[in-house]
């Protein structure tokens, strides 16, 4: 069979935050496009978006919407994956699937390319796009841990109001101008929509991203720790996490504790490992105060990387930050390039 | 001798954003005072500022300042505390010093009165302030380690503006506005006063408090790690930190990582000792979305603390919360709790 040289591709959610994203970046890189659809819900559909200028209207997401689809991109919200992602796959569409629907199914492969390509190999239809700041951090440590093995994961993040979407990024913005007009803040939809309780964001630090689980870790944390499992091959490793949402628009930064394997690293070893690594950018000299920050990361496809100490009692552990667009690579990039490397690879 | 029942008091850096704090808090308190100096740089001196509904003018601080003062409390930065301190001592004042000068001198008590009050006695008439990051943390961990023993810290900070003065607050204001104006932003100061680069800090977050040394850590990392481990008597505890610098104008928060000596506990049993310890206020029900925030503990005295988990893979590892005003607990309160501490003990 010849290989095609253009596919027909769905934006599923294709009005939202991420998906706008895609459409940009598919754009942007010339992804080899036969017919693109723009999916969302019926609320959304009918808005008019620009690809390659030409205006495509948004339609309704239905079963029947992914006839003839070879790559479904969803990015709409768990249910409506877990909805229509097995009707994409009845249709024969292959799914990149940006929620947290299948993330943890055993039958779905969880990918960043840099760390585990090959798993996309066995997909049965659908391939999941591991949760943002659990993407960045693997990224990370994952020539670390080729390099020198890795026996335990500590992380702080810092993240960014834009992963809850287009409406957080509005009450961020209505809060600040609040706040410096001396007035009171309204706060309707953080740290998570639909929970009972809403504080306001700007000039603050929640310590919630996403609803809290039994544990009394919440969704978020746990995502970043079983899904940092999952990806890296590594059931056993211990990780933590700590999560909270912060008054920036774009961009998660990560404070990660790392524990190597190999005994009496230098910085410069760290180093290395980390200018030589896929999709990530060193940027790291305390002498000239070079550090990413997530102002300077926005809009990149990279995962950065600096402030890279050794513990100072413990000859084993590395202190690292960790900076990339939450929206981008932790989001739409790293879903295109998941639909890049099934056509290159011929897994479609 | 007859103990006094009302004190001459100096506030040296009056019209800063502590020196204000301190001001006010003493009022607030009703703090026995006979004479308030209210002292300052040449620059500022002139200012007029109100205490108990009184006019007070704000002199120039010279050595001759200190005559029949019984308490002076510095906060001009540390090259005025290493200039002026000593002199204020040789007129027979006690100095409280909220700068770093003096903080790591062996003669020089360094205290958090809920940790370590006794420390104050051993005086020769300079008590040091700690930084505020680490007067928040030891108030948290000290409870934990009376009850369980603490074999080891990891921290990452979550800091407002404030910690670098007013300017910096007026900063972080001009460039939210600038930003929102869709006007580049003006970075002058941040991170680090003095320093060769400046970076904007509105939406962002930056990786450098202080100065960085020649380790790699940054001065304010380094305070921490050091303060801490003598405030709690521990020279050898190991205290590992990241200190990040947001857009938030008051309360710093901390994800403070902790190994007690003890296996087995409980949330409960943290929740326990947290509950009953002196300064310490525990805000932590995961089903009530119920944890302390910067805004929430702003403009309190205490030190807040929430999000308290075991680790899921360590048995002896506890995930805290720690969240208090930078200039109140962290530095204006503190000061006048020494002072408090110094009389109520006839310690003078």
């Amino acid at each position: 069979m010849t290989k095609k040289t253009a596919y027909n591709i769905a934006v599923v959610g294709a009005t939202g935050a991420v998906g706008k994203k895609i459409t940009q970046i598919l754009e942007q890189k010339n992804f080899p496009i036969n017919e693109l659809k723009l999916l969302s819900s019926k609320r959304s559909a009918g808005t008019k978006l620009l690809f390659k200028n030409q205006e495509i209207t948004v339609e309704e997401a239905t079963p029947d919407s992914f006839a003839g689809v070879d790559i479904a991109l969803f990015s709409a919200g768990g249910s409506v994956s877990k909805q229509l992602a097995p009707e994409a796959v009845k249709h024969g569409a292959v799914v990149v699937d940006n929620t947290s629907a299948y993330r943890m199914d055993n039958e779905v492969p969880l990918v960043v390319p840099e760390v585990n390509e090959e798993d996309i190999k066995s997909h049965k239809g659908i391939i999941a796009n591991p949760n943002c700041s659990t993407i960045q951090m693997v990224a990370a440590l994952k020539p670390i841990k080729d390099a020198f093995g890795i026996s335990r994961v500590i992380v702080s993040t810092y993240q960014a109001v834009s992963g809850a979407g287009n409406e957080a990024c509005n009450e961020l913005e209505n809060q600040t101008k609040q706040y410096l007009n001396n007035e009171d803040m309204t706060a309707e939809l953080l740290p998570v929509k639909g929970d009972e309780k809403h504080y306001p964001i700007a000039f603050n630090a929640l310590p919630q991203i996403d609803v809290f689980q039994e544990n009394g870790y919440t969704f978020e944390e746990m995502k970043m720790i079983n899904e940092t499992k999952k990806i890296m091959h590594a059931p056993n490793l211990p990780v933590a996490a700590t999560c909270v949402r912060l008054p920036l628009f774009t961009s998660h930064a990560e404070s990660v504790y790392v524990d190597v394997e190999k005994e009496g690293l230098a910085v410069e070893d760290i180093w290395n490992v980390l200018r030589d690594a896929e999709g990530v950018i060193l940027e790291d000299d305390p002498n000239t105060q070079t550090y990413p920050t997530p102002l300077s990361a926005s809009n990149k496809e990279e995962v950065f990387v600096g402030r890279v100490r050794k513990d100072l009692d413990n000859n084993k552990g590395i202190h690292l930050w960790v900076v990339s667009d939450n929206l981008v690579k932790g989001a739409a990039w790293n879903t295109i390039q998941i639909a890049d490397r099934l056509i290159k690879n011929n897994w479609l």
